[in-house]
């Protein structure tokens, strides 16, 4: 009998189902091992549970449909970056919204907050679209193997929307700002809190407010970004500081 | 009579169109400026040729369906950053090759090539994809303001698309590489060739070949990302010691 190969990817668990070193996959995770993978009872397998932590597994038995794994190690923290990123993003469409969800999460966004800005024309999601975009969000941690689901928000204001950040580097996407040079992120102790503008800008008043909460302004370049695009340039640097 | 506002994305012209101080858009741009945004004969616009320069002109006169214009200054590399991108990227599937043009485009790439590699799964395009996809290139120039359109190439192997890159400083995506610090953009003096695997990673004679045409192997985080996601992440590391 050959030896049961892991799967690549890691399976979703939730932290609900974790009990000791037992832990449960749900109906589709359970039939995505057993059935796509052909799992065999013993087999490796990992799972993630959103919350920072990563579980090497081997299945254990089956309870009705569900796949029950025995967990013989827990690594914390894994595929995250040194500090964490929290990315605020004037609301865009809502196709813009899936995409920057769909690549931020695999870039180690820890919070993304699409907030309703004054020249936002989107709206905030119905329950439909919110359980959409974090079905992506989850696929985005388990595909690129990191441990924590970040936390999607859809503020209705800048103001709403800054309440919550913590204390750290602040930085604001602007054509009239510096370029981001190596001292800009060099010190970041804390976290990083990045803002971009919605399609069409901060209004003069959210311009105000950022930098009265202490928002660097940084030049992204010498032509006109998307939202989407902006917020992916900056995080990509950033990301780079927190390696 | 108001003063006719311009139109804040300039208007594709094709370089064959432009003679002496006048030049004519073609069918689609014309219709765009006259009907869309109802320019009238004098308005202000601007075109671009995707060649590195960028027109400022007044709408002189229209032959037929075409808008003719009048050039009053030409701005050179407008938008453009201060050195070239050249991207290699392994070929993934098709809706990852558009994601990638949409976004590396404005992102500044000037040169975009979608390798054949040992592990690639999709193929090269067809005409009517190509089409497309250089549509999708044109939009990108115009919309975020650069004036150069990349060329976009889909070699067939990684040894054709190392023949036509420039002289300059080579990077390679790679989970085992050092992370990207200040010094490794600090002297980029001619060009940056930026390389990244496809889905399941460059094969290991792909690997020594970049190695002995001297790409360092730079790693882009803790996390496995997408081919796509590095793509855009490492060229907007390397746009930003460019600006």
């Amino acid at each position: 009998m050959g030896k049961a190969r892991r799967p690549d990817t890691p399976f979703w668990v939730d932290r609900a189902e974790v009990a000791g070193d037992l832990l449960r996959l749900d109906a589709e995770e359970s039939h995505h091992l057993l059935h796509v993978h052909r799992a065999p009872i013993g087999a490796p397998f990992q799972a993630v549970d959103g919350e920072g932590t990563l579980y090497e597994c081997t299945l254990e038995s089956l309870d009705r449909r569900s796949a029950v794994g025995r967990v013989l190690e827990r690594r914390a923290e894994v595929g995250e970056l040194k500090r964490p990123i929290h990315l605020l993003v004037g609301l865009p469409d809502w196709g813009s919204v899936e995409q920057l969800v769909g690549l931020a999460v695999p870039l180690g966004v820890r919070a993304l907050d699409f907030v309703r800005c004054g020249r936002s024309e989107g709206r905030a999601p119905g329950n439909q679209r919110l359980v959409r975009l974090t079905r992506i969000a989850r696929a985005g941690v388990k595909q690129s193997r990191r441990t924590r689901l970040p936390e999607l928000r859809f503020s209705g204001s800048l103001g709403e929307a800054l309440g919550p950040t913590p204390h750290g580097t602040r930085i604001v996407a602007d054509p009239e700002g510096k370029t981001w040079g190596p001292e800009t992120g060099d010190n970041i102790q804390l976290a990083v809190i990045l803002a971009v503008g919605p399609p069409g800008g901060f209004t003069e008043g959210e311009a105000r407010l950022l930098s009265g909460e202490g928002f660097l302004p940084i030049s992204l370049g010498p032509n006109r970004l998307l939202t989407e695009t902006a917020a992916l340039c900056l995080l990509s640097i950033a990301r780079n500081h927190l390696l």
